[in-house]
This record gives C-alpha cells, structure tokens and sequence, in this order.
C-alpha cells in the first residue's frame, strides 16, 4: 500500500467534527438540536449582492485575474479609507475566501520548521495550515479572567528567537470574542518591529465591534508598512461564507509579489462569488446598523441568561459573534457529546464547540466551550435554558 | 525588514507572465494580439449553467458542505459511470477548482523532500504546487518525435527511490496534447503496484479526445484501486474555467480521509459554481460533439497551416487542445517577446507560450512554444500566416 504523508497524518481534524455523527444521530431521534457551535450566520445576504449574481450576463465563464479586477480591487481600497486605512487596489490581493489569503500568507513568509507565535486560544484552522505548511504554532496563553486581552508584551518577546517569523492575531478575535485596543496593537507593533517580524492579523469580523468601540486595523498603524499583512474576508462581513472571497492586504511590495506567486499556481479565485462581492460593496450603512444592534442584543440576551447559572464562566465579548465560557465540568468534549448523545429537554439538546481545539497547548480549554450567537435571540434564550438543565443533570458535572 | 520565506522566493513564475506587460504594451500600440497563449476556450458554456446560476433562490449565502453535497457528489458519480468507471460518492471531494485538488493530493502525499515523478514537458503549475510542498519534481522526457507518448517505462523505473512517492501525469497532456494509451497506462500501472507508488492523473480533459479514441482512466485499471488519484475540474469540459470547481477522485479511503482534513480547514467550496456545476451535468450530449467536432476541426486546420511553415516540427495532438510547436529559433522566450514588442503584420501579431517553462529540465523546449487552439478557424488560420511571416522576419532566426 502506497503511503500517507506525515503531514497528512498530522493535519488537526475540526474539533466539531467528531459531534457531527452525534448530532446527526440525534436528529435521527426526532431531538431538536440547537446548533451554538457554527459561525455561519443567520443573517440575510445584501440583496444587492445576491441581485448582481442572478442578473449576472456571463456567457463563457472564464478565468478572472489572478490577483482580482483592478475595477474590484479599487472598490475594495476604497472600503479600506472608509475605514481610516489608506491602501490601493495594488496592496490587494483577492483570494478564495479569508482561508486563502492566510495560506498565501503562511507560504510566502515562513519554511519548513520556521515558527509563528499566536495567542491561544485561536481560530482552530491555523493549526491547520501551519502543519500543511510545516509551520510550528508557538501559543501564548490569553486568559478568559482577562476577557482575552492581549497577554504581556513580554510573554512574547521571551518566546521570540532565530525561527521566529510572524505573530498571527485575529482581531476581533474567533473564538474570544476580544477587540484588541489601539495600546495592544501598538505594543505588538513596537515588537514586531524590533525583531524584524511581520505581524499578520486576520480581521474578518473588523465590522462586528459593539458597545461603540471602534476596530483599530494593524494597516492603520504608522510605521509598520512594512510588517503588517491582514488577512480578510467577505464571508462575515455580509454574511456570504459561501462565496469564498477574501483579501491578502499588505504594503510590503515583496509579500504582494511573492504571494502573486502562489496566486498564479491557483489561476484565480471563483467569478460568480467576485460579482457577489463586488456587488456587497454597495451595502447601506444601515444594513451594518441594524446587524450590530441585533449582535449586540444577542450579545447582551447570552451573557445575561449565561451568567445566571452557577458555577460558569463568562467571557464578555465586544467583537465579533462567539462567547467563551468555561463550565464546571472536567470535559467539555465529554460533555458536548453527553449533550448530543444522552441529554434532552423537550425534545431539544444544544450542540456547542469544546473549546480545547482552539488551544495549542494541550490541556488548556478543556472545561472551556464556544458559543456562536448566531441565531436569534429567543432560541439563544431557549439554549442557554437547556444548557443550565444539562449541567444540573450531567452525570460527570 | 522581515524576509520573506525561501520557498516564496523559490516559487516559479507563470511562464507567460513575464510576455504579459509587452502584450499590453502592444495592444496599447494599437495592435491586435492574437492569443494562442491561453487555455481559456472561447466555447460557450452550457446555457443549462448559466441559467442555473441566474435562477438561484438563495437568500442566506451559507457555507457548503466541506466535501461538497451529497446529491452533487452523487451525480457526479453518476457521470463517472457513464464514463466506465464505477466510483460512489464517497470517493469524490469538491475542490476549488483542479489546483486545490492538486493541492491537497500532494499534502496528502508527499512530504517535503519527497519526490514526485513527472513526464515532462507538464503543466508548468505542478511546479508551483511541488515548490510550495517542498516536494522535488523527478522529470523524465517525453519527445516531440513521439508526440510525447510515453517514455519508455524503463526509465520511470530508474528513477524511483526512497523518497518516490508518486507518479503524475496529465492525460490528455497539457501541453502535448498526447492521449496515453490504455497499454501506457497499464504499464504505469504495473510500476506504482510494483514500488507502492501513488498514480495520480490529472484528467480534466477527459472529453477531448479526438480521431474517435476514447479516454482511459486510471480509474478504470482494475487492482490499481488504492494506488490511484484522479484530478479533475469543470473548468475545460463546460468552458466554466471561472467557477473554480474540481475533484479529487480516489477510492483510497487514507487518502480521502486525509484530504478532508485538509479540506476541512478551507471550509467549503464556493456554493454558486457548485450550482452551475451541478447543473452542467445536464449538460446535453449534442453540446459535447459539437465542441469535439469544433476542436477537431481546428486541430486539422492548425496542423495543417503549421506544416506549411518551413523548418518547423509539429506534435499531432488527439486531446486536450493544445499544439507543441518546434520552431527554427534558439530562444522561443525571446521569439515570444520579439512578436510582442517588434512585429507586426498589417496591425496584428501572436501571443504565444514558450515551452521552457512546461519543462523541469534546465535548457530543454528553449525551441518550442505552446498554441492553444481555443480560437476559431479563420483566426487560428490568420495566427499561423502571422507566425509564418515572423518568422521570416526574426532577427535571431
């Protein structure tokens, strides 16, 4: 038999994967699963967008450009300096999906057993593309005492050495929930730039930023044009995870033109989802508007009906859509499939995400899950209910 | 300033790139730049497809599955079938185009250091792949005087090693246009079986085979079942190269599994070229012999008019549609740009692709270039009149 790759072997599987068989045979029971566990949000799509697909005129569907339309990519910098960041359309790169772009990323700045220092926990697919990469993830602790907040500069800087390439932040953070303050971004930068890294930041969710605080993006950082490569995508933005559009945004010529490489070994990314995209551009304010205030009630609904039940502990999010929260059981990946396989309320269980796959460190999470408030606000009320049921009868609790 | 990785800076640029800011220049001048450098076909793309798109009732543009649908995997089954080979489902994932089934083949694969053995010249983008991979390309010639039939098995043989995990080839080839036989494939057949090598066929021009020889898939080898790997796309087979749909094929369930893992982390592929994909399958057959009879056409045509031209050695392609060109210059690269920068014939001149690039081997195709007859007739007759009188004129000729 021809063989596997180590690589391969080593690839993480999602974390939420192994509940899926759970979740599938309890819905084969007739149980009503409330899934708190996916980022996939319930949120129409712009109508301008999905409009501009179906009245789209293709008659042969051929490549794009590789790297995006100049018409599309001067779109794209023109959202930039709505959002104080000055850019043009040749600092953007236009990938397939958010998940691209940092792969680009990861290919054009480190090698084979080069290290990217990342605090933890994080989005779990880094993982992912470092070991596709061969990318060692060096963690740093973030703590849900402290909401997540960036850990000391110095807890860095001590774990910077000749391997070092990049520190990755996601910022509002998936899973934390954390927006970095315009001070942290700055302590990041000041290092970043002492030691000669590049300092990456996957800002996804730069829109979803509550209680009137503003995202502060690493591109607006003087000084650090050089350093700085954000990673972007529309799939949150306006709701169109399955577009698969995203940006690899840099002022570093040697990023853009090394990235074009990898770009160009792909052909380009998909037409149909480019319409779509270029098209959401045109989303009213008032679109935004309304799907903060909704985030944010649900935000508020969640944390409030969370905090009730005894013995939990809640991270309190201004970003983004997901809460951390840490249970009183010993295992959250026990206990999310207790929920799926054992437990009902009503006909109804919840399916969550055990927080241990968004660690790098083994052992850290692991009474720890993530909940996506995706969903509105009386089900994320009926959720937590179940929840707070769930833990009082849990065998292991 | 922070350095970018060496396998960024080892990565390969596309071979036509460097051609491109001479034929804007070009076209700037006013010229009419024939393009026989790409393999964008100019075919329409099925009208049931398009429609597809323009009829989608989607309102929340959500995530697909990681793998593609079940009912879209199990069409594409169905194609298959027709198409003598027996595959489910299960041993189907749906990629962002052949690139990133390529991709995750490799990764599934290979590791870095270990070794992919390729006929050349190939498709220049397997180096791209290969390079980000680490993975070393093993080239073994294949010659215009044969049509770049297979070479002797022999010589694949001599060169596998411990570090041999694979053998990939393209069939039909892009840029021979060689459709292997199926005793060719056999005999690879036999080698992979023999050494537990991987056979991985990148066969996205499956339907173009011309002079009524049918196409032989590896997936129709009996016993080769665990060793073999099929890439594939929509983009050629329904002229749809920007919806960015592909697969990999393979009842290996340790490759599949592993795949998935590497799927997984790029979430899904994009959900509208999933629809019109689904949808081309109704293709009806009326729309491919027409394009059969179309490219068979040009084919004899190009042949033909090629022939004409002295001191000039054409490969007779019976798929794909692509043309290898020898040429009575030294440097195909600098004929290339010359077209480009000085020639033209009464307000018209030709792209096309040197063949340096398709080859692995240092200073082999330097004379030979690639036409991709995705023109029609009288424009192919036109371009090649065009190539005639450059090449009188050439300097360097």
């Amino acid at each position: 038999m021809p063989v596997i790759s180590r690589k391969g072997q080593a690839m993480p599987e999602s974390p939420i994967r192994k509940l899926v068989p759970f979740a599938e045979e309890a819905k084969e029971r007739g149980v009503d699963v409330i899934h708190l566990n996916i980022g996939q949000p319930d949120i129409k799509t712009p109508q301008v967008a999905l409009d501009a697909v179906r009245n789209n005129d293709i008659e042969v569907l051929s490549y794009s450009r590789t790297e995006g339309t100049d018409l599309y990519r001067k779109k794209v910098a023109a959202y930039y300096a709505g959002h104080q960041v000055n850019i043009t359309h040749k600092d953007i790169i236009v990938t397939t999906g958010g998940s691209e772009a940092l792969s680009f990323v990861m290919g054009s700045i480190a090698d084979a057993g080069d290290e990217v220092i990342i605090p933890e926990p994080f989005y779990a697919n880094y993982n992912g593309f470092a070991v596709a990469a061969g990318i060692k993830v060096v963690p740093i602790v973030s703590r849900i005492e402290d909401n997540f907040a960036l850990p000391p500069i110095e807890e860095f800087e001590k774990c910077i050495g000749p391997r070092t390439r990049a520190i990755l932040i996601c910022n509002p953070g998936n899973p934390t929930g954390y927006l970095y303050k315009k001070e942290e971004i700055q302590k990041l930068a000041a290092l970043v730039k002492k030691h000669d890294l590049f300092l990456v930041a996957d800002e996804v969710y730069r829109e979803f930023a509550y209680d009137g605080l503003r995202h502060y993006s690493i591109l607006q950082e003087p000084g650090l044009e050089e350093h700085s490569i954000v990673v972007d995508s529309v799939s949150k933005r306006y709701s169109m995870c399955g577009a698969r559009i995203g940006f690899l945004v840099t002022r570093n010529r040697s990023v853009i033109n090394t990235a074009m490489k990898f770009a160009q070994a792909r052909l380009s990314p998909p037409t149909y989802a480019q319409i779509a995209s270029e098209a959401a551009l045109e989303t009213p304010q008032s679109y935004f508007d309304e799907v903060i205030e909704e985030y944010t009630e649900r935000r508020n609904v969640l944390v409030k009906e969370l905090s009730k039940i005894e013995g939990i502990r809640v991270a309190r999010p201004q970003g983004a859509f997901y809460c951390m929260v840490e249970l009183p059981v010993e295992d959250a990946d026990d206990f999310a499939q207790w929920l799926l396989e054992k437990f009902e309320l009503d006909g109804q269980t919840v399916m969550v995400a055990p927080a241990g796959g968004f660690y790098a460190t083994e052992g850290l999470g692991r009474n720890q899950i993530r909940i996506a408030y995706v969903l509105e606000k009386n089900r994320l009320i009926r959720a937590v209910a179940i929840l707070k049921e769930a833990l009082k009868r849990y065998p292991s609790a």
